[in-house]
């Protein structure tokens, strides 16, 4: 027969997954000899045997419970529900902190027989029938579900009728009425008196904590934080000890360090003469810890003491609950502490500096996603309690950001022209709002994902940007947008969190982010472990110059698309859309192309010698036309055509499914000449940059190839134009050709695409998006559905799917490095920033994962974790 | 060095691929004994090493070539350029049968020091004469490219100023007028005089043979024929015979067999006095060959003898080319007799009786896609006797077509890429015109014979063909055709009956063909060869009964949705749509129920026990909802909702990507209430068929699956509904529930997928579009650049792709079968009726193809082809 109950003695630390976090703590601290309530935790194993058994608990468990308990009285010289009487609580306790998610019973043991011995025993008969009427309270909401108001409203009426306005002005006579009056509430609602048998009251709370770990809070809150649900909890079963017995007890918790700065000095509050949920429902105001000095300089040190001995045998900051009995100290808890992103990474690299851990330790102490709350301003926090929340939309990009709204890009620029903070509310983004996104200070869209264009564009530009807030409608004619039939018009003021995805009314203070000198070395100490490059994805020398200073080791894809909407030269790229044939095409190619040169030496000049990855245009051509008639009728007569010819033009280019239409290789297959310009451009600007002594390492890259004819019909193209221009230079100018891999059949046939291309890049988003059969355009909704009930443990545009896109990804890195062994492989689809994606593709053995500069330093960081990980 | 020219007397039939078929053929005959006027071939090898040596002949080639030209002077005793003159032709000869498509130069070796040798030699001036004309015209238009219209200039003024009205009235003196003429012409187009030597004149027309390999025509129909490029073509000179020397001189192309029934017969026309040109080019109306009984009995027993021979020694029916030279008989070529689908299955079955060929080999002999034909639509018998007859011509390609006329390829083409079912008219058809008369739904001509260019093309094309219909009066310039006064002009309607030669005015009704007995014979072997069964797509009980009667063996494929269009349900389904509450929806289902479950009863009944997967609804919503604002408000009106309401709806379901969008088993997730619904529909229709005495085999399919857990989900709406029902009905009937396979993942997590699937369906439309990132919606235009630029060989959507979605067909198929080693496993894409594609489902090892039901017999004969061709 299976062990189901371990007293504290018989368990430690490294047990969580079997006691519990909170049980295998209270076995090390007890094991280590500090002041810890005695007691037992029955496992995690028994509660998932509970719900194996139709939960129900079975005679050994309960044999084994009360053999346990037996031991315990031993130990406290103390008899449950004899004298003198072992009062006991009853706590949950799973592998990982799920606070405030399941239920906790206190003070058991307690019944009419063993109050007056308490009270005798205690001398003070007022606290005694507290606990009591709190125990019966308790019982009564946790195990029965009795309605809280019912108990309230029996408490209430007695106030009242005394005309006290204080819990603490009630009396002990006033108590009693309220004992008397909870069991009259607890048996109207039962149907039973209130259990006076202590293995009653004891057995029923363990099932009730057993049965909270699949309550829904408890459900959603795993889902949220991906705990599995098949961990189970695990129960404490403690001796209690009392901090509300009088003006020498207390209760408290604290932080071996400021968990918000990572100061190394103790953190904390506590309350004297009060019960620990006195403390966390903060209805009276702690006293900061240091207070505890002028109180009891004693106690302080044996505390101060305690909490050293705890920090540096688990070398790091602990989050520690204590109570004092009697001018006596114990320990409840124990656990890291949760902390901010500035604090982990103070505390990390001062543990190193005091020798409490290693280099490596370090790295794995930060999570890669927190970095990213230091690259990013963020509201203040006590102005944020007090804001007005609108709605709550995606998090697409952190920061936090307050301004006035502006329904258009041309009104947004017009505003922050004038020096106004610009936020911009779409529908949803396109290309043409780019200069707009550019301007304002963030960015809101009712449509659209994580991985929208609003999302994606925002977060290369650092940018805050809540995308698919759909309970907003924003109506962009009338510039306006409402909420709940509240009107918030162009020129209102609000903000937006990046990082939650809410939306305030008004404007809210924001901290700006400080990047010191504990960055820095955290961030060489994970490039020294890490395995993985990481590139960034920059399509102007200021992106590509924001990523250098966070440490990006080359460019792994540069959009030329984007470069294309800028100021006049989008006249020169719709002159070559609608060009009715090569000749007229090349003649607008001819007027883009010094403009495209410019653009390359500008990133080649920042990057100085890095390799530099530019992909051919991409996107389908009616992204660069206007779509409405009237703009049409604008754009027909500055270019002097008829209004009819540009509409066929708009309307012949118009796809069904545009991601799946003329674009990629497929649009330089049919004009060459693009292909040929952009090529001529890259180089050219690689000669000249060459010229000026700076080194360049330029990585054509053509998008979208699934057949390897492609890629080699394009190559003369591009080699053609690329070999000739060096040759006239007579420059040493090495460049290479490579593509995307980011079509199911590209992967596939990775082995003959690989004889054409020197590197591929993933590009997950398209990966992601045809292996799904997912259009990241229209699939928020239906994910999100889908996150919900469960289908999905995670968004699939958030991070790579291992399965499905990952098996076609390790296809091809196979099949490419069986034909190429030394060929460059990379990613440079969003996920390339994405800490799990980066994980994976270290798995995979990639070279480099390349993502948007502000993603540069998470990726770093889970490169290394990635190695130290496996 | 490589051999590049044999002797007639070196090859033998099997060395198609090096000789060519003519050439193969020619060294066959001549070793079995038969009258082959002797020559050599230059090798399909020695084309592409032309091609390879940038088109240059090359020395080793050239004296190789004279080598042979001298041992043909030993063998016929003549000289090339000497006394007595050897004349010889040069022909092309590709590995398959590209008719008409390259190029011929006849009469090579007169020159002006020769003429006068030949005509005192055939004591035949005006025939020596008309010779070197027809030789400098033919030798000026294929090798140098002069325009015809200048040589029928000379020739028609000396008509005229003759007086004369047809050629046969020119004399001698008039020829040696047109020869000077002629070489008048060629010196003005060529800039040099016409070539004298006869080495000249041979190397010149080799070279221009090897160039036509790649003439634009030749490049066309190998594209619609799927020959490679890169095979080459042989060149054949051969000794000249004379069929225009005189009344006991003639020519002719005979057929062991009709080739449009198949009865065994022989098949035949044939010109006294002419040249074979003058037979296939329709110019004069030749004689049946049963004629030449009365002509030359003795002559005709020889042919007859000799097409016996040819028959039993290919073992099938020859199409062949005779000259008769001073009443001795030469054949020139022979070759598998193209046929009618008709005649090709007659054929096959007479030659088994006859003891020819096995059945394996008749199942061989026809291609499935010939099948095709025998399937097409016959016109309405009544119909047919209220039309209006303009007149009857020759029956030369079965059908009947009805449809607007046109009267040149490029209108042709241009109306019916507008969707107009065009009828290509012409005097006669060229080479030129093939583009037209893929696109035409039939051909009319004026002039030529059944095996006129028009006819021998049609029938290869399974296209109806009325030819040489000489009562009607075409003027192409002017885009009319006139008929006893009456005038038809471009766009008119016109009717075609290939099987009778009648042509009739307006658009007649057609009826499904019947199927004879040998169809059923033929279709029974390849059952008993084939491994894969044949389904097929059907949604009506129509479907399916027409399907049944082509011999399919259950429905692979019963798509849901295009029953919601019909009649009133529409009203109901737009009802479902626009629900705000899962209340409504439920309520409008309701109303959907009786006509899905009515729609599947009559499925069941006509089934009859067989398998009928059915697939839960797929489309997006949006497809069922007007788009036009217009329509929208009559919509609205006839719901009685708003219109801004009923547009909100309309906006809010459309998405960007819809193929990738809110559809498949998503909906079915988002509205598990739809899913019930048809569930229940199917059920209840399966328990009430099966209540009538008649078996049901229900199969429920889910579109678009990824992700086991989508599976999982709908498998508890699904076998809840339908587990339910069951048991309340207390009727024994067993259902299974699987999958469409069509989504990449799902291909990659198979194995998981199977978990809950008892059979895997490939929609291969869908894989396809999402492994390639194409949308068939779009994609057309720029798959006909990649077919058009070599980049694909032929259209994914047309023929399964076997290295991408074929890989992952067999991923999932290894995956699937790992899981679940008994799973169902059937291809219910378009691709089931493909013929290449169905011999990829049978290496994949599939259980079922799925296809229309016109396709079934086709795929059931591919099946078999797959079998025996392995």
């Amino acid at each position: 027969m299976a062990k189901h109950v371990y007293d504290f003695k018989e368990g430690n630390k490294d047990m969580k997954a079997l006691l519990g976090g909170k049980g295998a703590n209270l076995a090390e601290m007890t094991n280590i000899g500090l002041p810890v309530p005695q007691g037992f935790t029955i496992t995690t194993e028994a509660c998932n045997a509970y719900y194996d058994k139709d939960q129900a608990l079975w005679p050994e468990l309960i044999d084994e419970i009360f053999a346990h308990m037996t031991e315990l009285e031993k130990v406290t010289g103390k008899t449950y529900g004899g004298t003198p009487p072992l009062l006991v609580s009853v706590r949950s306790g799973s592998m990982f902190s799920m606070p405030g998610m399941m239920d906790t019973i206190l003070n058991l043991g307690m019944n009419d027989a063993t109050i007056p011995v308490l009270i005798e025993e205690s001398n003070n008969k007022r606290f005694v029938l507290d606990a009591y009427r709190r125990f019966i309270q308790m019982f009564g909401e946790v195990v029965k579900g009795i309605d809280k108001k019912k108990f309230d409203l029996v408490f209430d009426r007695v106030k009242e009728d005394k005309g006290y306005k204080l819990d603490t002005e009630l009396e002990a006579q006033d108590l009693e009425i309220i004992v008397e009056g909870f069991k009259e509430v607890y048996k109207e609602n039962v149907g039973v008196d209130f259990p006076q048998d202590p293995r009653v009251q004891l057995l029923e709370s363990v099932e009730a904590v057993f049965a909270s770990w699949n309550n829904n809070r408890a459900i959603v809150y795993r889902k949220e934080n991906k705990i599995p649900h098949n961990l189970g909890t695990g129960v404490n079963i403690q001796s209690m000890v009392f901090g509300n017995m009088g003006d020498d007890c207390g209760t408290g918790v604290a932080f071996t360090r400021d968990p918000a700065t990572g100061q190394a000095q103790l953190f904390g509050e506590f309350l004297m003469n009060a019960q620990g949920e006195d403390v966390v429902a903060g209805i009276r105001t702690p006293m900061q810890i240091e207070e505890m000095k002028r109180i009891n300089d004693h106690l302080y040190h044996d505390f101060a003491n305690v909490c050293e001995i705890l920090e540096n045998h688990y070398r790091d900051m602990q989050d520690i609950e204590f109570t004092i009995e009697k001018g006596v100290l114990y320990i409840l808890q124990t656990r890291s502490g949760k902390r901010t992103a500035q604090a982990a990474l103070k505390i990390a690299i001062d543990m190193v500096d005091e020798g409490l851990i290693d280099k490596n330790e370090a790295l794995l102490r930060i999570a890669p996603e927190q970095i990213d709350q230091l690259l990013h301003p963020a509201f203040d926090k006590k102005a944020l309690a007090e804001a007005t929340v609108i709605s709550q939309g995606l998090n697409a990009s952190p920061g936090a950001a307050s301004g006035q709204i502006y329904f258009n890009a041309e009104d947004a620029v017009k505003a922050a022209e004038e020096g106004i903070e610009a936020i911009l509310v779409r529908e949803e983004t396109s290309p043409e709002d780019l200069e707009g996104m550019i301007k304002a200070v963030g960015i809101l869209t009712a449509k659209g994902g994580r991985t929208s264009h609003a999302a994606v564009v925002a977060r290369g530009m650092g940018k805050c940007c809540v995308a698919g807030c759909e309970a907003i409608h924003v109506e962009e004619d009338k510039k306006i947008f409402t909420h709940s039939g509240k009107v918030y018009k162009e020129g209102d003021f609000i903000s937006l969190d990046g990082s939650t995805g809410f939306v305030y009314e008004g404007v809210i203070e924001t901290t700006a982010p400080t990047l010191d000198k504990d960055f820095e070395t955290l961030m060489s100490w994970a490039d020294e472990v890490a395995k993985l490059r990481v590139r960034t994805n920059a399509d102007t020398p200021q992106d590509a110059a924001q990523a250098i200073s966070f440490g990006a080791r080359g460019i792994g894809l540069t959009r030329t698309e984007h470069m294309f909407f800028e100021g006049e030269r989008i006249s020169a790229v719709r002159q070559m859309i609608v060009a009715q044939n090569e000749e007229d095409r090349v003649k607008a190619l001819d007027k883009i192309l010094p403009y495209q040169q410019d653009d390359f030496e500008g990133i080649f000049e920042v990057m100085k010698g890095l390799p530099v990855t530019i992909r051919l245009l991409d996107p389908p051509l009616h992204e660069f036309l206007p779509q409405r008639d009237k703009d049409i009728e604008n754009l027909a007569k500055e270019m002097g055509i008829g209004f009819e010819d540009l509409k066929s033009r708009v309307v012949a280019l118009n796809e069904v499914n545009p991601m799946l239409g003329h674009r990629g290789c497929r649009l330089a297959i049919s004009y060459p000449e693009i292909a040929a310009m952009q090529t001529r451009a890259i180089i050219q600007a690689a000669l000249e940059v060459t010229k000026r002594g700076i080194p360049v390492m330029p990585e054509i890259m053509v998008p979208l190839v699934g057949t390897k004819a492609e890629l080699d019909y394009l190559e003369e193209v591009v080699r053609g134009v690329a070999d000739k221009l060096i040759e006239e230079a007579g420059v040493e100018l090495k460049y290479s050709y490579g593509t995307m891999i980011e079509v199911p059949r590209g992967t596939l046939t990775a082995d003959k695409i690989a004889e054409g291309a020197e590197f591929f890049s993933f590009g997950t988003n398209d990966l992601t998006q045809m292996t799904y059969g997912f259009s990241r355009d229209d699939a928020a909704g239906f994910i999100n559905e889908y996150l919900e009930k469960g289908i999905f443990k995670v968004d699939p545009f958030v991070s790579i799917d291992p399965e499905g896109v990952g098996a076609l990804m390790k296809i091809a890195v196979e099949k490419g490095r069986k034909t190429r062994p030394d060929i460059g492989l990379g990613i440079c689809g969003e996920h390339g920033g994405d800490p799990d994606s980066v994980k994976f593709c270290h798995s995979l053995g990639l070279d480099y994962v390349s993502c948007s500069p502000f993603r540069v330093p998470i990726a770093r960081l889970a490169a290394a974790h990635a190695v130290l990980e496996e």
